[in-house]
């Protein structure tokens, strides 16, 4: 199972590595997350240098396919050499995206005819797209997924793993980085060793 | 005003990379957010490379520091040439901790007396240094604050943002991440525009 993250340059440097940590702590032999980008390294928004660990086009061969955000997003939707390296499937794909990450979706076509969150500095741009945006934390319609506002990158990612690994892996990577006494507890801690135990055979669906 | 934050070699991503963001959204010409370590560069618990932008002895010059957490603090924990260089004074400073970050600040002799948040797997590690730990996610004594899973770094941080400039940009941060229709909503778009706007002077309280 391969998990794609498409970043770009002046992308929101939370919207990458919450989900990259969140999807970190699937311990299953055959889970691989890749930070995608048409660049070697491509430079956030704060100005950090972050690595690729692949190109773009391998986003078209992942079981899921994740679009970060930030105001980078507004230079990628008008450059349809960029847009046009994807060949993203939703009948067999997961797609998804956190907040601005939506416009590209609109973009690619993936938003067709369906309601979409997004963050609220882009909610008139993905309108203007002929979108109908709702003011929802994720919106999901079959393979395809809007996610608005940073922390809501945890229900975008625990609708990846259930949907790839199962629920229990989803609900656990997720009650991980809740804060403590809200969803988190110290009773919780045996549960936790999971995360860090060594990978173990998938039962994947795809 | 500066805040540091101080990482080590397999730190947890998400608890360098949440508060660094949330310390990015604040536009005040005087505000800088540094990234210390030992090493010119880092590996954090997923094997990404990450630049340090200061070495950790700066940490005891700064308004604020924050020490992040992962499988990493157990060597930092029992490494004393790496203890001794720091030189905190929480009559000055704010001096904060995510999850098993707490751990360095009980070795510092910062919590004595106090009651403490940690993780809950690093819970009876904390406890055999002689701490109180509470299930709570951020508890504060004065200038020394403790916070308990990944997400509880919001209300660190706004502890930070509150007690360095003010409380109304401590609140705009911590709302500018949350899911839209939880605490961010599509009306709260002009108020945003400020987290993007060209710096202005600090009104510091430091």
């Amino acid at each position: 199972m391969k998990v794609a993250i498409v970043i770009f340059d002046k992308f929101t440097d939370l919207d990458l590595w919450l989900m990259w940590d969140l999807l970190n702590r699937v311990r299953l032999e055959n889970w691989e997350v890749k930070i995608l980008g048409e660049k070697e390294t491509h430079l956030s928004a704060t100005n950090i240098e972050v690595k690729t660990t692949g190109r773009i086009d391998e986003a078209n061969q992942a079981d899921a396919v994740l679009f970060v955000s930030g105001q980078g997003t507004r230079d990628r939707i008008t450059d349809e050499n960029w847009l046009a390296k994807f060949n993203l499937n939703p009948e067999k794909q997961l797609i998804g995206s956190i907040c601005s990450g939506s416009l590209i979706l609109a973009k690619l076509g993936l938003l067709e005819g369906k309601t979409a969150t997004t963050y609220p500095t882009s909610k008139t741009v993905l309108e203007s797209f002929g979108i109908e945006v709702v003011e929802k934390p994720c919106v999901v319609h079959g393979n395809v997924a809007t996610a608005g506002g940073c922390l809501a990158q945890q229900y975008l990612i625990g609708w990846v793993i259930e949907n790839l690994v199962d629920k229990d892996w989803a609900d656990l990577v997720v009650k991980a980085i809740q804060p403590v006494g809200e969803g988190l507890f110290f009773a919780d801690a045996p549960n936790l060793t999971k995360l860090y135990a060594p990978l173990t055979k998938a039962n994947a669906k795809v």
